[in-house]
């Protein structure tokens, strides 16, 4: 009866509903209204996820998700060379791997909205300061991911989103506007804070909205308190589900 | 393929995804091995719950929950003859309710794990103060709600579920352990702050934890990154998922 809302993606969603989280935001914006379905997967990138899509995704569903957020790149971004190289998916296979995601969804429901969340900045300096924080002296100079390397993952999303057809938010760029991002949305460089959490909260409402899925303009699952009959309480509940909010 | 656990309750309940709210921690602690559904309706008693009853618990459901919190008792308990009259249910009602629910989901599921969970306490003082921050001058004198009559329900509660030999949380006893429960669980005298919030968490999860569905101890639902054969993938993903963390 209740429609689902999938957030797939790797540790970004795995975490989104931390303090904050904005899978948690969801749930909330969307309580009565839609399920939110954490399919968040640490340390993933999109060749291995595309191990998980016809599990995720059947397509003999016959509930398919109402709307799907893809949000990959943080890992398949890791460079060949440094320490997290079993993560590193070269950037046409990145490419490729989205398309895949997308077209399995598409097959799964053609009216699904499908919404492409590039990686977010990585703050370098804020990488290296997490690995000494765990490793002392024996930290690695360098750092596994750059910002300019990412960069490029995110466009090539966006760029992938637009031949496709498919909504996007460019948290790469987005999150580059506000000053002092690196340790604002950032807390180890890499992964969300609070605040961090909030932007993709606000940009991904801002998406299903103008898709036409405002919370607001979606029915309560039952009546709203308020409006049941106390003296009848029966006859609050007899009319349409659907109608419920009328 | 994934088990579901399901929070039926009250605002309670449909608040519970707020900042540190219990559903939200409750997810994020079961990430990637249960879903956290939300059934919560503010301003809900158990009579007018009754009416969901067969919709969120279908008998015929092939995938009935896990686990289901059953969360209700803080508008039953309004007084009658005050602001929230129509909220009320007489105690003895309330405990059939509460009986009726139970039943109903151990006809869903004899193995479903129940958990009861008491109205948390409520403070006077904490209620007027709220009712002046809204109405000013034209607050009624008299709370909706007092803490002893609460009290009397939470006890029905427990009560019932000893009875019926489903396990239970008396939220109501629990936070007045500690002093200063008033401002510290509640933020308006009824609904719970982050640290309320946190409380039921940790009840909810200890009552989990010995009933043998510790997150600890049940499997991902797909290998940790760690243990993918970045080589070889698609090995790492032929076994049976269920064997997907040894």
């Amino acid at each position: 009866m209740r429609e689902n809302i999938v957030l797939f993606g790797d540790s970004l969603t795995e975490q989104s509903f931390r303090v904050n989280g904005w899978g948690a935001s969801l749930a909330n914006t969307y309580s009565r209204k839609a399920d939110i379905l954490v399919r968040g997967y640490g340390g993933y990138n999109t060749r291995w996820a595309l191990f998980l899509l016809h599990h995720l995704f059947p397509l003999e569903s016959t509930k398919p998700p109402l709307a799907t957020a893809i949000f990959f790149g943080a890992n398949d971004s890791a460079l060949s060379g440094r320490t997290s190289e079993r993560q590193h998916v070269p950037i046409q296979e990145y490419k490729h791997n989205l398309q895949k995601m997308v077209l399995r969804l598409k097959s799964c429901s053609p009216t699904m909205l499908i919404v492409l969340i590039t990686p977010p900045p990585v703050c370098e300096e804020g990488r290296r300061a997490y690995a000494i924080s765990l490793y002392g002296n024996n930290a690695r100079e360098l750092s596994e991911r750059t910002n300019e390397v990412t960069g490029q993952y995110a466009n090539t999303c966006v760029e992938m989103a637009k031949e496709m057809g498919v909504a996007y938010i460019n948290l790469w760029s987005k999150m580059q506007e506000t000053e002092g991002w690196q340790k604002k949305f950032l807390w180890d460089g890499l992964h969300l804070t609070p605040d961090g959490n909030a932007v993709v909260f606000q940009e991904v409402i801002k998406v299903f909205n103008e898709a036409g899925l405002s919370a607001d303009k979606m029915p309560y699952d039952f009546p709203h308190h308020s409006k049941i009959d106390d003296k009848n309480p029966g006859s609050s509940f007899q009319q349409n589900v659907c109608d419920a909010s009328l």
